[in-house]
């Protein structure tokens, strides 16, 4: 048997300026959401010339907008194609999707970033620019992984499906699109930003409104009225026991070191209109976490129990009940088995590279990953480089060396996993 | 001496119609600030057929605007007048102010009126629309009271200036303008709706706005961030908190049958951007109120020690301490003595006129009397027809009988306080 690893790591210091070139090109395209054709037709184009098969689609109509698990603010997609490349294997091997998503969030305060968002800046081993680790240097080490094994002349026995996707940020309309087009594996890797840590589970998330209610008087009288601000304090106070209740009867040793592993977050607070008057209205938003393996179903009868118990801490609330609504963005949270053949894989491939051991956690926020376990039946498992800590803010960038770290790792996995049919190094 | 009483009341009744008739005029004309022109008009050119000296100006100059007493939104009065008319004296007598405003709140959401909300519609004995009860029935009796005088022959001693005039509802700047124009009297008399309860002291008041600092961080993983919302929490009690001390120690026996005499009310709260990120700035508004007697300045720093406490609850306050801004409408506190020569003879002529022994209070919101008293040295009485519950509600309305019983009260009181120089009844 060749020595993979060596050569892997040599083939991928040769091209590892094209590599940087390629990453800064994907960054300088300002991939917000409407905004992704350009990349998205540059990726095809790439893809077309590795030899794969290449499926570039503007997803639409009734089956997608109406599925159950379709969130989105939009329900046309012109702008914002979804491009697939599948490398065919041999046959008799296991396939893999490497899925990563391209649209990236905006850059928001200008005056909070050093350079151009999106510069694609170079400087001390790093990558600057919205969208280097959420998610395009995933993506590169995906594409990567599979150009390395093509030039050293490997044939797989699996397929693996590169999968560049739209709308991961706002819900996952764009994967949901793979899936209902027939794309699933025997498993799936997605690099978003984990440092490289394993996560085999990830929390799944979904938006809440609530609408609590006063009454309004003058507030020089505010006596005569009830105040909404008030009694939205009461509702804090509810969300956050209902968040240690859950968090408390969770024991799954993957979200130990986490101080609360399926948070409730209050995000958005507003009421009232008038300094002068009792508030009548309060709306609250917020993210409920979603355990890996629970029903979103389930926790949303749990939310709706605990604000239905609000009438016994006081009786204005069985006068006038919190308003629930599910609203807006929903991640569906996924779970992979620890013992999962990909699991060991990619563990003994990540020591095998890095001379350490991999970390195995659970990932605090939704991905893509949930949709393909739950509707595709396609085991998903999240590793990738980057740092969740840069994510969504100014001066994003990633460390090159952890993208070049990551295609070895995936690279060696490719092989195992899919098996080699053929090499002309072997 | 002749029977005034009866004579008045006798006067009143046959010019009933008439008086209604004005009204209905009077609420008919939608008078919200910046639509107070044909109003003030039309009551300027009343009164000056009744042979009262007449003033109608717009207020402006460096001198009002840069006023420490002056709150306004805006700082140009085009379309909004004052009117004032100076019924002269004899000599030798007390003067008196009737000041009354006669701008008025917005309609609000129409769906609420059961009719146009500036019908004039009069049924029942009662008389609808916005600004009934605040304050163009009060006004009403103010003028009647002069002009049942006039008819039943008498000539005052002292001078009666009857002051129309407007921005009263966002902070004073009308009567603040007749102030530095000139305008004081040995006392006043505003007939804001009270129920015919006596007010020689009002509560002022001012709006604040308090700015609560958090730390962004993504939902998934809060505990990396700081809540501005469940920081807010803190802050909203520290607020109750205040306010419970500040009542505490209020001993004010014309408070005692209020629960709260002088409420701080948090009526506005807004923060946050985003459901699934930690809340990084709430802001709140309220209005604080202000004990008759009270400075405002002390009340600024009671509320500044408050929020500085903080610090000592949660030690983030003292990394981050909440902003405190005092902004928008200001009302200042009036207080005239309980033995003033006014309060005895409103006292006793409202007991001449209904046979009840009057109710004498303070009042739970400002009127334009703390300005009248603090800066023109005219002690300013409140007592007005009307109730306060429908004033900036829906369906705004004011019982006729008690404008008229108001009416009678005043030109009693008038000739008590300013006294008789000569009459071809007497």
């Amino acid at each position: 048997m060749a020595n993979w690893k060596g050569l892997i790591r040599e083939q991928l210091e040769k091209d590892r300026e094209a590599a940087v070139q390629l990453l800064q090109q994907w960054v300088k395209s300002p991939s917000v959401q409407g905004e992704e054709q350009s990349i998205q037709q540059s990726i095809a184009e790439l893809l077309g010339q590795m030899g794969l098969d290449v499926d570039l689609w503007v997803m639409e109509g009734e089956e997608l907008v109406s599925h159950p698990y379709f969130v989105s603010p939009r329900t046309t997609f012109e702008g914002s194609p979804n491009v697939i490349g599948v490398w065919k294997g041999q046959g008799d091997g296991r396939s893999i999707i490497l899925n990563g998503h391209v649209d990236v969030v905006p850059a928001g305060d200008l005056a909070q970033w050093d350079d151009d968002p999106f510069s694609g800046k170079v400087e001390d081993g790093k990558l600057y620019g919205r969208g280097a680790t959420d998610m395009k240097g995933g993506n590169l080490s995906s594409l990567l992984a599979i150009q390395v094994l093509q030039k050293l002349g490997v044939q797989l026995k699996g397929d693996v499906i590169f999968q560049s996707v739209v709308e991961e940020e706002s819900g996952g309309a764009g994967t949901l699109a793979t899936i209902i087009r027939g794309y699933k594996a025997d498993a799936a890797l997605i690099p978003e930003p984990t440092n490289m840590k394993i996560f085999p589970k990830q929390q799944g998330s979904m938006w809440f409104r609530l609408t609590v209610k006063g009454r309004s008087a003058h507030g020089g009288t505010r006596y005569e009225g009830v105040s909404a601000i008030e009694k939205s304090m009461l509702v804090v106070q509810a969300i956050g026991q209902l968040e240690k209740e859950r968090n408390d009867r969770l024991d799954d040793p993957l979200y130990a070191k986490l101080p609360i592993p399926i948070p409730i977050n209050l995000g958005v607070i507003e009421g009232g209109k008038w300094p002068s008057s009792v508030a009548d209205l309060v709306k609250l938003e917020g993210r409920m976490g979603v355990a890996p393996g629970e029903q979103m179903d389930d926790a949303k009868a749990e939310m709706a129990a605990a604000l239905k118990k609000l009438a016994e801490v006081d009786p204005w609330f069985a006068e006038q009940p919190v308003e629930l609504e599910w609203f807006g963005a929903r991640w569906v949270p996924g779970a992979v088995e620890l013992d999962h053949p990909l699991m060991d894989i990619l563990q003994a491939q990540f020591e095998a590279v890095t001379g350490d051991r991999a970390i195995v956690e659970a990932s605090p926020w939704g991905t893509d990953g949930g949709l393909l376990t739950a509707l595709a039946n396609t085991p998903a498992i999240v590793v990738g480089p980057g740092v969740t800590q840069v994510a969504h803010y100014p001066n994003e960038y990633i460390v090159l060396d952890e993208v070049f770290r990551c295609a070895e790792i995936f690279a060696l996995t490719l092989l195992e996993w899919c098996g080699v049919a053929e090499s002309v190094k072997e």
